[in-house]
C-alpha cells in the first residue's frame, strides 16, 4: 500500500508544474520546480582519485575546454586531475552521454549520476590521467556543483530501502533485493522488488498522459483509461531479471574485471502483471501486418531528450504473452516500476520491459537506443575493450539463459563482499539437525525449470532439491521456481565448505561450471554455477549422537 | 544417387512378399521370405563373458525357464552362464523387450540385436551372474541360433559404410558420421548422414502404403501421392541430432559410466527436407482444434507389433516448421532415412523425427512408447540406477541444447579411442604456417548460433572462430553452423595440448565446462565443452624464423 500511496501523492503534489507531451517524452518540469531535494546517501568508495600528482604537467580549464572533438580528443577534469578519455568513449556503459562532460569538470555530472561513485569507475578514470589543474581551478569547479538542477526530484521516497535492498547507486536508483528476502515469498512484494532505473523517474500527469502507437508513417494514441477500458485484461506471473544479474561473480583473475553495476544475485524478482496484450493493441490499429521489430520508448529522457528505448522482434510482440501492464501484484504500478504503464516481455531480459512507456513503434528496424545497439549484448570473450567491437555484428539480447542462485543462508551484509558465511541456525534446523538451503531458478523463453541440484563437493555428487513452481503451459513458464534442500548436519564438514547450485530447464539447457566460457566485458548473462562458502557456526547446537570428523 | 537406387531396388525385389496395413505397422513378410541374409561385420569386444565359473551353482535350462515372472524373477542364460536380471529390467535401455528373453538363452536375441555385443553391455550382464548351465546345454542353445528369422533382411545394402561411419551396431544399424566428413560440406550427403535405427528397416510397398491421420475417435488416410499432390510443399534446412550425441564424453571417473550407444561427435547431420507442413495436414482434417500432443507411430515394429513411437506438444506440431517429409537433400528418402515418409521436427531431438511414419494421432496424452516415456529423458545426476526413477515425473526431451564439436583435425580412427591426435599437415596449412581447426555448432528451438570460441589454455583465453551459417528467421535457425579457426604455428606448444570449443546461441545459452553438472545415467544431451588433445607432428614443416620454446 505504501508504494501506491506514494505514487498518488507524487502525482498530486507536482501536477501543477508538469505536462507530458504525446510524442516526445518531454520532461521540462524541473526547470521550474524548487521542491526540497530528496536526500540520498552518498555511495561509499575506498579509492581516492583526482588528487594532485606533482610529476604530471599542468593544464588549465581553458585548455581542457578545447578538447571536445574527435580530432582534438576528449578531455575532462575531476578535482585536481585532468583526463584524456578519448579512447574510453566507446567503452562507456552509458554510451555517448560521456561526451557531454568533454571539456568540463566532472563534478556536476557525477553529483547527479552517483552511479559513478564506486571504486571500479574511479579505477578506470584514473587510468586516463594526463595532468593536473592549476591551483584554484578545483575550487571553482566545485562551486559549479551548487547550481546543478535536481533531475531526480520526482524519484519517490524509498522508505526502508536499506532494509530490503543492497543499493548499487542512488542516482539513478539501482537496488537489488537482499537474497534472503528473495526466497521468503513466491511473489516478490512490490516494495522489495529490485529497481533498475537508467535515469531519473519521470513525472506523469495521468489526466494528460497518452500512449502513442504507430509506425513510421502514422500513429494513434490511447489514454490510460482508454487502454484499460477498450481491451481485455490479462494477468500473468512472470519473473523479470536484469541482464547483469550476477555480474559481480563474472570477475575472475584469469580474464579480468567486467564493466557495469556489480549486481550480486538480487537483480531479479517474480511478480504478477496485469494489463492488455500488446498484440491486441497492435491488431486494433492494424499494426500487426508488417514490420520486423516493435520499439518501446520510455518517458525517462535526459536533458537532450534522449529517452530510454528498446525493441523486441515482431514474432515475440505478436505472441500470446507480451503485456502493456498497469498493475503489479494487483496494485497500480508504482513510479519506480513504471507508472502509469510499462511493457512486460516475459522470458526476456529486463531491459526490453520498458517502464513509463510513452510510444510503441512498429518498424523494420530495431530501436536505435544505446541500450539496444551497444549495451545489453554478449560480446565475445576475446573482446577486452568494447571499442574493439563492431556492435552491429552482435545481436541484442532477448531471451535470457537458465539461471539459479543460492539465497539462504545469506549474510545480512552485501553478498559480494562476504567470502565465508557463518551459519546462524534457525529453530527448525536445530530440531531437524539439518541445514536448510534455499534459492531460486528460472529459464528464458518460457522454458520450465526441470530440476535444481546442489553439491558440496564441487560437482562430483549432486542432491536433488524440492521445487516450488507453478504448472505452466508449454513454452509459457515465465514464473520463477523456488527450491529447498536440507542437508543433514552429519554430512557437513566443520571446516569452511562450498555449496554450489545449478539448474536445468526441460530442454536440457544448463549452467556452465564457471564464468570462463561466458566471460564478456559487459558482464551480462552470467549464469555460471552459483557458489557460497559456509562455515558452521560454533554455536549451532549439535545432536549428541553426531560423530563428525574433519 | 546410390541411396535412391537402393531404395527402389528394395521395393521391387520384395514387394511380392509384403503388405503394409493401414493402422498396424504390420510386418509379417519375414515369416515367408528366405532371401540371402545380408552379411554384417560382427561387433568387436574385448571382454569375455558367459564362461564357466566353478565356484557358482549349476542351474539347468529347465530351471531357468521357470523364472519368467515378477514373482519368480527373470532369469536367462548366455553361453555357460546363468543370470538373474530381475533388478535390471527397469534399467534396460530397450525397455521391456528384455522380458522376451526371460527363461531363455540370449544367443538368439543377441545374434539379431548385435547392438548388445559391446564391452559395456557385457560388463553389465556379468554383474547379474548367479550360476552355470550343466555341461552340454550351452551347445544346445547355440544350435538354436541357426533357426532365428532374419528380421533385418530389408535393411539396405550399405556400400562403403566403413568409410563414412563409425558403426556402433549392425543390428539395428547405428552409425555415426566420421568427424572430418561432417565438416567437409554444409549439407551432409545422404549416404554420409548418421543412421539411428531402433529396430530393423521396415519394408514398404508404396502402392499400398497409406498414412493414417486421426485422433482417438476417428481417422483418415492419405496415400503417398495424395500427400504430395494435395498439400503445398516446403523445403527447410535443418540439422537432426540424436539425444545421445557425444554420450561417450559424459563418462568420467567421479560420476561413472553412462548407459547407451557410445556416440562420439557424429550422431548429427545437416540436411534439406522437403515435404508438407504437419499443420496443413492436421488442419485439413480438422484435427488442429483439440489435443495436447501429436503422436507419430513408425512402421518399424517388433514381432509383438510394438512399434517405434514418439510425440511432440501440439504447440510445436501446429507451428510453421514441422514437416512430413518425402525428400532429403532433394532426393526421395532412402530406406535408412525413413522411406516413404518421415517426420522432421527441427530444433528438437532426433527421437521425435519419426521415420517410416505410419500413423499420426492427435491426443491428450503423450506417446506411450518406451522411447517417449522412459528413454530420451534427462534424469537427475543423483540417479545412478534407472529403476530408482519415477519416469512420469521427468519430462520427455523436446528441444535440444546448444552444442558444438571439433571435427578437424580428426583421427582416421574412432575418436573415442584416440587420446592424442598427431597433426597431419595439409598443404595450405604448411604454406600459411597455421593449423586449421574446424567444427560444427547448433542450438535447439531455432535459436541461431551467435559465436563459437576455441581455447588452447583450458578456457582462460578464447579465439573467435569464423562462422559459416545461413541467415535464418527469428527462432527459425534450424540449420547448423560450421566454424573455422586458424592458429598460428608460433602459438602452439610442441608438447601435447588440448583444444576446446564452446558455442553460444543468440539467447546466451552456452555449454557447461565439463559433464559434471549435467551427468545423467542415460548419457543424453551432453553438451560440455568438446576437447581434443593434439600433438604437432614432427614432420610438420616449420618456417625458419619460427622460435618456439616449450
Amino acid at each position: 500500500m505504501r508504494s501506491r500511496l506514494t505514487s498518488i501523492f507524487r502525482q498530486k503534489s507536482t501536477s501543477q508544474f508538469l505536462t507530458v507531451g504525446l510524442t516526445g517524452g518531454l520532461i521540462a518540469g524541473y526547470l521550474f520546480s524548487k521542491h526540497k531535494p530528496i536526500v540520498h546517501a552518498e555511495s561509499k568508495t575506498s579509492i581516492i582519485i583526482g588528487e594532485r600528482k606533482p610529476a604530471l604537467p599542468t593544464f588549465s580549464m581553458t585548455e581542457v575546454a578545447k578538447h571536445t572533438t574527435k580530432e582534438n580528443g576528449y578531455w575532462l577534469a575531476y578535482k585536481d586531475g585532468v583526463y584524456d578519455v578519448s579512447s574510453f568513449v566507446e567503452n562507456h556503459p552509458g554510451g555517448k552521454q560521456i561526451l557531454k562532460t568533454a571539456g568540463k569538470a566532472l563534478e556536476a555530472c557525477w553529483k547527479v549520476f552517483t552511479i559513478h561513485q564506486i571504486d571500479h569507475v574511479y579505477e578506470i578514470l584514473e587510468e586516463y590521467r594526463i595532468g593536473n589543474l592549476p591551483p584554484g581551478e578545483r575550487e571553482a569547479n566545485a562551486k559549479a556543483q551548487e547550481e546543478v538542477l535536481d533531475l531526480f526530484q520526482y524519484d519517490p521516497e524509498r522508505i526502508n530501502a536499506n532494509e530490503n535492498f543492497f543499493i548499487r547507486s542512488e542516482r539513478p536508483f539501482n537496488a537489488e533485493t537482499k537474497p534472503s528476502i528473495l526466497v521468503s515469498s513466491f511473489i516478490t512484494p512490490v516494495e522489495k522488488f529490485y529497481v533498475r532505473n537508467h535515469m531519473h523517474v519521470p513525472f506523469v500527469n495521468i489526466n494528460e498522459y497518452k500512449l502513442e502507437i504507430g509506425n513510421e508513417k502514422s500513429a494513434y494514441s490511447l489514454s490510460y483509461d482508454d487502454l484499460k477500458d477498450k481491451y481485455q485484461s490479462y494477468t500473468i506471473t512472470s519473473a523479470i531479471q536484469c541482464s547483469g544479474n550476477r555480474r559481480s561473480a563474472m570477475n575472475n583473475e584469469e580474464q579480468g574485471t567486467v564493466q557495469g553495476t556489480p549486481w550480486y544475485v538480487g537483480a531479479i524478482g517474480n511478480g504478477t502483471w496485469t494489463g492488455v496484450k500488446l498484440r491486441d493493441v497492435l491488431e486494433s490499429f492494424g499494426f500487426d501486418k508488417e514490420g520486423k521489430h516493435v520499439q518501446f520508448i520510455g518517458l525517462d529522457c535526459d536533458t537532450s531528450q534522449r529517452c530510454y528505448g528498446a525493441s523486441i522482434p515482431i514474432e515475440k510482440a505478436l505472441s500470446d504473452d507480451v503485456l502493456i501492464a498497469y498493475k503489479m501484484n494487483d496494485e497500480v504500478l508504482t513510479t519506480d516500476h513504471g507508472y502509469p504503464l510499462r511493457i512486460v516481455v516475459p522470458g526476456t531480459v529486463g531491459a526490453r520491459s520498458v517502464k513509463w512507456v510513452n510510444r510503441i513503434v512498429v518498424s523494420d528496424k530495431e530501436s536505435d537506443s544505446h541500450w539496444q545497439k551497444a549495451d545489453y549484448k554478449v560480446l565475445p570473450s576475446s573482446i577486452k575493450q568494447p571499442q574493439q567491437v563492431d556492435y552491429d555484428r552482435e545481436p541484442a539480447l532477448q531471451e535470457f539463459n537458465v539461471q539459479s542462485a543460492i539465497c539462504y543462508p545469506a549474510s545480512s551484509e552485501d553478498g559480494n563482499k562476504v567470502k565465508i558465511l557463518s551459519i546462524k541456525p534457525n529453530d527448525e534446523d536445530i530440531k531437524n539437525q539439518k541445514l536448510t538451503i534455499k534459492g531460486y531458478a528460472v529459464s528464458g523463453g518460457g522454458r520450465q525449470i526441470q530440476n535444481v541440484q546442489i553439491s558440496i563437493d564441487h560437482g562430483k555428487t549432486w542432491f536433488q532439491t524440492e521445487l516450488e513452481q507453478l504448472a505452466q503451459p508449454y513454452m509459457g513458464a515465465y514464473a520463477w521456481t523456488l527450491w529447498t534442500y536440507r542437508i543433514p548436519l552429519n554430512d557437513l564438514p566443520s571446516k569452511p565448505f562450498d555449496v554450489m547450485c545449478r539448474a536445468m530447464d526441460t530442454h536440457a539447457n544448463s549452467q556452465p561450471d564457471t564464468p570462463l566460457g561466458i566471460w564478456n566485458i559487459r558482464g551480462v548473462m552470467n549464469n555460471s554455477w552459483h557458489k557460497i562458502t559456509l562455515q558452521i557456526d560454533q554455536n549451532f547446537p549439535k545432536s549428541k549422537n553426531q560423530n563428525r570428523t574433519d
